[in-house]
């Protein structure tokens, strides 16, 4: 998507080196990391230089097939074999990441140029899965529409377009009119940094909302849509995603605003029958105590805004039940969130 | 209620003297402010060392008591009406403010000593409120009970007690063994700051929750009941209260969770239908876009949380409608929220 009006992915590779947006600088600082070894790439995986699924992914790509021309032709198995094991360990939980290393790792048995092109190929698929969500997507929006997301699913958690926010990006594109409002999505606020970035720098016209104000713009008749993204749908349609998800839905459900789930066909996970087995990962609590930004002069600060001796809770990600979702969105087409119309899709 | 184990008041009157809890300086650090003269005591209006609808009227009798304290014998009149009129100045929405000072003034004109003793009537009519209010709610408490609360209607928002914290603190003390989830209530945090400082302080056990993770515990069966304070209840039963209250009202019909609002009989505003006609105040950006705490250091900082090229909205209330809540705890008692049982309650 653009960047000061020109086209840029999250992510490219430039004769041996992986470039990626800096993404624990936005959105105070736009800045590129480029990863000359496999073991730098690992390294921006690991400190979320890059972050997002299929960013990830695309990262883990291109350094296995970094990996690949560094290593020494004497030793090339064996150094490929250790990449892998690096590479994969630098994100232990990103089920993305593994299926790409593995992926160029069989092309790279056969030829270093055969991993470069392998990576590629990973890499342009998922842009153009965003790309399809997109087209997809943006046959539900009307013209004028007020659409409502929680959370960054935008194409910096992908090569390109995203999924949540690629049905925005081709209505606006195609000149709808739409205006977005981006839940600010506490405690990482990743729709206020980097949906709002994202949104911003595309021209969209958008406002942040405190997560809090959902429902009141919903009460107003302000909202025309929802779409959010996901991080696991399961067999049943249930949906698990950024945290506040289900409490959108349910607001959603109250006021008859459609309620629509964007992701592409890899986000499904068939082998779980209901969202109640989907396991939640509890992060630390100082994402909730703590906010970090700059000052006035751009100087960065840690500091703590709530207060210090009580302690919180920070579950990341909750389930959404089928029966609040209109729809899903995917890169196959606009499925009903239900056993049978999901089963059709794999097909 | 207590802090550091001893009872105390938000506001108090000793010997000319208005003394009160320094609330821009929570949760960071506890101290008092001693204000010495009316002007020192609207000084502390304005500036929000003092906030919540009890504790400002509480501020503004003291203050008018100040003023007939210090008026020369030969202009005592005059000086009672300016004081009057820039009392009522430092905080021009507080309707309890009006009427604290109206009240004191009048009993001023008889003498300076009558205007003490009205003063000190308001507050402790204040505070009673709050302790009934807290016998009635605790009548519907059950032991082990999990509560959650949103933004801050605790005793630093009246003068002991609090509304919706009244009948969390009268169960605790009882010792039913309840545990409360303080919403953080973004964007001023008055849940993670003020709700969970005062709680820590009367020992009351509790979590901090993000604003997004309401819904997550209502699904999980972890929250028992819902009570929320009130800025205004119309005559059909709709109610006006901080930013996501509605939000959460909804999400606990959609899980069985019975939400209950508690205040004192002079939140109610007979003269207004339905919450359609409460006007809802849109205040400032910086308050969504920015935050402030003290660094690892102690040092204050405001710094950036979102992404500074990008617009906002900030509505400080929304309308719960009646149809959402279970039922309105108040000083007279416990009353369905609806047209008819609200007007008995003032009959």
């Amino acid at each position: 998507m653009k960047v000061d009006g020109k086209h840029v992915r999250t992510v490219r590779f430039d004769n041996g080196k992986c470039i990626m947006i800096e993404q624990n600088k936005l959105p105070f600082e736009f800045s590129w990391y480029v990863a000359e070894t496999y073991k730098e790439s690992c390294h921006a995986i690991k400190t979320m230089i890059v972050r997002g699924a299929g960013a990830i992914g695309a990262v883990g790509a291109y350094a296995m097939s970094q990996a690949a021309l560094e290593a020494p032709e004497s030793e090339y198995l064996e150094f490929l074999d250790a990449a892998k094991q690096e590479i994969n360990n630098s994100r232990p939980t990103a089920q993305n990441l593994f299926y790409a290393t593995e992926a160029v790792y069989q092309k790279a048995k056969k030829s270093r140029n055969d991993a470069v092109l392998e990576a590629e190929r990973l890499a342009d698929e998922n842009a153009e899965e965003g790309r399809l969500i997109g087209e997809f997507g943006n046959q539900i929006i009307e013209p004028a529409m007020r659409i409502e997301t929680h959370c960054n699913a935008g194409w910096l958690a992908f090569v390109d377009y995203g999924s949540a926010l690629a049905p925005i990006y081709a209505a606006h594109d195609a000149g709808k009119g739409i205006f977005v409002y981006a839940d600010e999505t506490r405690p990482r606020a990743q729709g206020g940094r980097l949906t709002a970035w994202e949104l911003h720098n595309h021209g969209v016209p958008h406002q942040i909302i405190p997560d809090n104000a959902g429902a009141y713009l919903m009460a107003q008749g302000k909202i025309d849509m929802m779409i959010v993204g996901a991080d696991r749908i399961v067999a049943n349609g249930d949906v698990a995603n950024k945290i506040g998800t289900l409490e959108k839905a349910i607001a959603a459900k109250y006021y008859g605003v459609p309620f629509y789930v964007a992701a592409p066909c890899s986000t499904f996970d068939l082998n779980t029958a209901s969202g109640k087995d989907v396991p939640i990962e509890q992060r630390g609590t100082e994402e909730v105590m703590q906010q970090s930004g700059p000052d006035k002069t751009g100087e960065m600060h840690t500091i703590m805004v709530n207060h210090p001796k009580s302690d919180c809770i920070n579950p990341a990600f909750d389930v959404t039940p089928a029966e609040l979702i209109t729809a899903i969105i995917t890169d196959k087409g606009i499925v009903e969130a239900n056993k049978d119309a999901i089963r059709k899709l794999f097909q």
